[in-house]
C-alpha cells in the first residue's frame, strides 16, 4: 500500500441481522392473534476493531441478534415500534460499547377469513393492501421512533388536473384539467420523542392510514405536490404527537389512450396505465419548533 | 448448414401482444367504477411464411392488437373472461388465417376509499389479497375458459398436523400433530364449455373464492394435499358448471424457533417463516366424465 | 356436500421440494470449483390416500427429498441434467409407488476473479449473463431431459426491420426498415432420449448457447419469427442429439424518440427502452419424424 | 382543520421524472456504441406554491424533464457522470428557482456478441455482472458526485472465518476457521470535488471495479468487515481522487449441510445457500480531512 493510505480512516458504520421473518401466534384462548413481522437489527458503536485489525471481540454476531430478537418475541410484540425499543434497550443495555443502533421492520396484516358468516378463529388471509413499517434509531441519548407505511395504492379518477405550468423548449405535455391521479403512498412519520411513552403505536397508525386515504380523496387536486401536502397537513393536525411526516410518491401516469383513429371518442374511460418512466414527488411537512429530528431519517431510501 | 437441415421444421407457435396494461374506467354517473387488466393476446394460425421466409404478410401487428384491447375496451370490459371472449372471436373473425389463439389477464381489484363514514364515489384503493386470472383458449371450433386466482395468502395456527410418512435413511424430519399451515393460494378452473353462454363470471369468481378460502379453513389437515383434495371438492360441488380445478400450492414452511437455549418454552408461538426451499402441492380435482379439455391447460406455469 | 360430489375425482398430481439452493464446492486441490443450482424436486405416482384419506404412508416427506438432494451432492453434481437424472433414479427406485417425477434446477455461472492478472483458485464472481435451466421428467419407461436458459438479453442496433404486415382499422404501426431488435431469449431444447447415454451436458449448453448468440446475429432480420426459426435450425443442424427447440422471446420494443419537437434529428441514436406491452413470440424448431415428446413440455410456462 | 395547523409547515421536498430508460446507440461508424441507462431528474428549489396554493408557476413538469434527458442524450452520453452532471447545470441554469438538485443513473453494461470468432458490429449481449450507479447532487454553490456499483455478487470458498466473538445468553452460533464468504458488493464512492474537471468516470470506474474485486480475494478474511474496510482502503490508496467510500454488504450465509445422519462427512463441500436472514454490514471508509460531504448522501437507500 502507498503511502497516503496512512489517513484513511473508519467513518460511519453499523451492522447487524437483517431480515428476521418473525411471525407470533398468540393463543392465549381459541381465538388465536397473529403478528407477522420483517425484523432487521443493526448495532452501532465501538467496533472499529473488528474493521481495522479482524478483532471480533466488540463483534455481538449477527446470528446472536436474530436469537435475540426470537427470544424477546416469546413474551409478546405488541406492535413493531414498542417491539423495537425492547430490542434497542436490549442491546445498548447488554453491551457498554454498543452505543446505539437502528431496529427497522415491516408488518403484514392478516384478515380473519369469512367462514359460515363469521371470522375463524385460528385461519387468516393476508390483507395486502399495504406494509406497515417502523424504525428506532438509538445514538446515545436520544430515540427517535417513525413510523410509516408503504406501497399503499390509491386512485382518483377525476378531480384533478395539471396546468399553469412553465413552458420551455423541452415542453410537450398538453394541459389537463381532468386526469387520473394514481400513486402509491409511501409515508414516514415521526414520533415528538417526548410522547412516546404514552403511545399506542397500533392505534395512531391506523388513524394516520385512515386519515391519509381520506385526505387523498378531498379537494381537487391541482398537482400531486398538494394533494401530498394535503394529506400531511390532516395528519398532523389530528396528531400532535408527530412532528414530521415525509412522503414519497410516484406519480403513476395513466395515459388517455387515443381512439380517434378508430373511430371513437374516450372521454376519461380507457387508459394506458404506465410503468416507467413516473413522476416522483418527495416532500416533508413539518411541525414547526418540532423536536429536533437528529439522524433519524439516516438511510431511509427514498424520502429526501 | 448442413444437409441435415432439410427436415427441421417448424412446430407449433403462438406470438402476439403481451401485458397490455388496461385501465377502464366506467363514469356513466358520478359513482365511477373501475376495472384493472393485465392483457396478453397471441394468435395462433398459418404464420408459416413469417418464420421460414420473413414475409409479414400474415403477421397482424402485435401494435394492432394493442390497439384492438384498447379499443373493444371502449364498449366495456365486463368481466375478464368475457373481454377475453371478444378479442379470441374478433381475431378469429377478421384474420382467414387466424384459426385461433390464446387470451390471457390478470387483473386487480380495487375497493373504494372510506372517506367520512362512505364510500368514495370515484376513489379507490388497491385491495391486494389476490390477482384474478383469465385464460381464453380458442383452437378451431373449441373454446376454453378457465378463471383462476393466484397469490392468495392463507394460514392456519392450528389444526394441521403431519403425521404417518415414510422413514428411509435421508427422512429427518420429526413427526408434528399441530403445527402451521401456510400457502399461497393459486387455482385455476375450467368451465364446461356448455355452460359459458349463460355465465356471470364475476358472481362465479367471488363465489369460488370465497368457498377455497371457506374450505381452507375447514377440518383438521393431514396433509396440504388433502386440503387441496378439500377445497376443490367443495368448489366443484358447488360449481356445476366447472369441470376441472387445478391447483399449485406451496407449503410455507413456519418453523417453531428453538428458545430451549435461553430458557424458554415455545407451544407454538414463535416462529421463523422460511423463503425457500418450500414444500409444492400440485394437483387436479375434476368432475368424471366432465368436458374434454383440449389443450386448454397448454402453457400455464406451475400446474401439472 | 351435496350429491354430485360422488363423481369428483383426483386428476394428475404431483409434489415435492421447490427451490432447494445447492452450492457446490469442489476442493479436490487448492484451486476449487463451484457449482450453484436450484433444484426442484416433484414425484408421481401412487398419492391418491394423501388426497382423499389425509393418509401420508406413500408421502414421501417433501423434507426427506431435500435431504436426498444435499446427500446426493456430496458425490458431485457434475451436471445439471446429470444430477436431475441420478435424483429420478433415485426416487422412481427407492419407492415402488412413486412411477415417476419432475425435476428441475436453475444453474448459476461463476467466473474466477481476476485478480493480479490471473484468476484466483478459490474467489468468484457471479456471471449473471443467463440463467440456465434443465428439466428430468420421467413418467413409467420415457425419461425426457430438456436444457435451456433464459434471460440472456441481446440487442441489434441495425439490421432488423418491420414491413410488409396486414394493415386493418386498428393498425397504426408505421412501417420501418431500421430498428433495433432486442430480446431476452429463453430456450429449451429436448435431447433424443437415445442419445442421453454418451452426452456431455455441459459441452452441448456451452455450444448451443453459443449458436443461439451467433445466430442471433446473423442475416438481416425481417421479423423476430424470422430471427428465432434461423436460431432454432442452427442448434439442430449442429446438434443431432437435438430433437425439438422452444422459444419463448419478447419483442422488447426500443422507440425512436421523435425530437423534432426540439430541433433535432434522431437517426436511430436515441431510444426509449419500454417495459410493457412487449411483442411475445414463442415458436418450436424440431427436427421432422423426431423423438415422441411424450409430456416433457407440461408446466414449463411460456412456452407454447 | 383545527389551530394547530397553523404552525404546520412544508420542509424539505424535490420532485421530478424517474426511471427514465435511455439507451442511447452511437453509429458514427458501422462497429456501433451503446449506452444503456436509468435515468432519475429531481428538482429542488422554490416550490411552496405548488404545495400550499396548488399553483404550478415554478413546477417544471417531469414529462418536460424527461424530454430534456432525451434531448440531451442526442449530443452524447460520455459516463452517467458527465451526463448527469449536464442535467444539472441545465436545470440549475434555466429556471431561476431551481436552486439544485439531484439526479441519479443506473446503467447496464453490454459486451459484443462472439461471432464467428470475433466480437460483432451492432449486436450486443447484456453483461449481467453488475449495475454501476452514479449520483450528482447540486445544492446551491456545491456539487457532489457519487460513483458507484450494486450487485456485484462474490464468493470465497475457504479463507475465511470467525471466532472471537462475545458470546452470552443468546448466542448459540459456533466458531469456524474456514467458511464460504459471500456478498453483494454495493459501493458508492464520493470524488473530491475540486478533482471533478479532469476525471475520466469510466476509467475511474473500471478500475475501482477491479480493486474491489481484486481486494476481496486478498488475505485471510477474520470478518466481513475486515474485508469490506480492505477493499475501501485499496480503492482510496489508489485513487487520490475520492474521498470517501460506502459499502453495504449482505452476509450471504452459506450453511454447510449436516450430512451425518445419512453417514457422510462434509468437509466444505455442500452448503445450503440461504435467502433470509442475512448479516448486514455497512461501513465508510474516508479520507482523514477531506472534502466536506455536505449532503450528498442523503436518500442513499442502506447505507448509514
Amino acid at each position: 500500500m502507498n503511502a497516503n493510505s496512512n489517513n484513511i480512516i473508519l467513518g460511519a458504520n453499523q451492522y447487524g441481522k437483517a431480515e428476521v421473518r418473525l411471525v407470533k401466534i398468540t393463543r392465549h384462548t381459541d381465538r388465536h392473534e397473529i403478528e407477522d413481522l420483517n425484523v432487521t437489527s443493526q448495532l452501532r458503536g465501538d467496533f472499529a476493531d473488528a474493521h481495522l485489525l479482524g478483532d471480533n471481540a466488540h463483534v455481538v454476531a449477527t446470528d446472536t441478534q436474530k436469537n435475540t430478537i426470537y427470544s424477546l418475541a416469546r413474551d409478546g410484540v405488541g406492535s413493531p415500534e414498542a417491539f423495537l425499543l425492547r430490542l434497542a434497550d436490549h442491546f445498548t443495555g447488554s453491551f457498554n460499547w454498543v452505543s446505539g443502533g437502528r431496529w427497522a421492520a415491516e408488518s403484514y396484516a392478516w384478515d380473519r377469513i369469512q367462514a359460515h358468516g363469521t371470522g375463524h378463529d385460528h385461519s387468516f388471509v393476508r390483507n395486502g393492501q399495504e406494509v406497515r413499517t417502523a424504525v428506532v434509531v438509538k445514538d446515545g441519548p436520544a430515540t427517535h421512533v417513525v413510523g410509516g407505511l408503504e406501497d399503499l395504492t390509491v386512485l382518483k379518477s377525476t378531480e384533478s388536473g395539471f396546468v399553469g405550468y412553465p413552458k420551455d423548449k423541452y415542453t410537450t405535455l398538453a394541459e389537463t384539467t381532468d386526469r387520473v391521479l394514481a400513486t402509491d403512498i409511501a409515508a414516514r412519520w415521526r414520533y415528538n420523542p417526548s410522547a412516546l411513552g404514552a403511545l399506542d403505536f397500533n392505534k395512531a397508525y391506523d388513524d394516520v392510514k385512515a386519515l391519509l386515504l381520506e385526505g387523498f380523496t378531498e379537494s381537487y387536486s391541482h398537482a400531486l405536490q398538494q394533494t401530498l401536502f394535503e394529506m400531511g397537513k390532516k395528519v398532523m393536525a389530528a396528531h400532535e404527537e408527530i412532528d414530521e411526516i415525509k412522503f414519497s410518491m410516484p406519480n403513476k401516469h395513466h395515459f388517455v389512450v387515443d381512439l380517434s383513429p378508430f373511430g371513437q371518442n374516450n372521454p376519461g374511460e380507457v387508459f394506458f396505465a404506465a410503468d416507467r418512466p413516473y413522476g416522483l414527488i418527495e416532500a416533508t411537512v413539518l411541525r414547526e419548533h418540532g423536536s429536533d429530528a437528529g439522524n433519524a431519517w439516516d438511510g431511509i431510501a427514498g424520502f429526501c
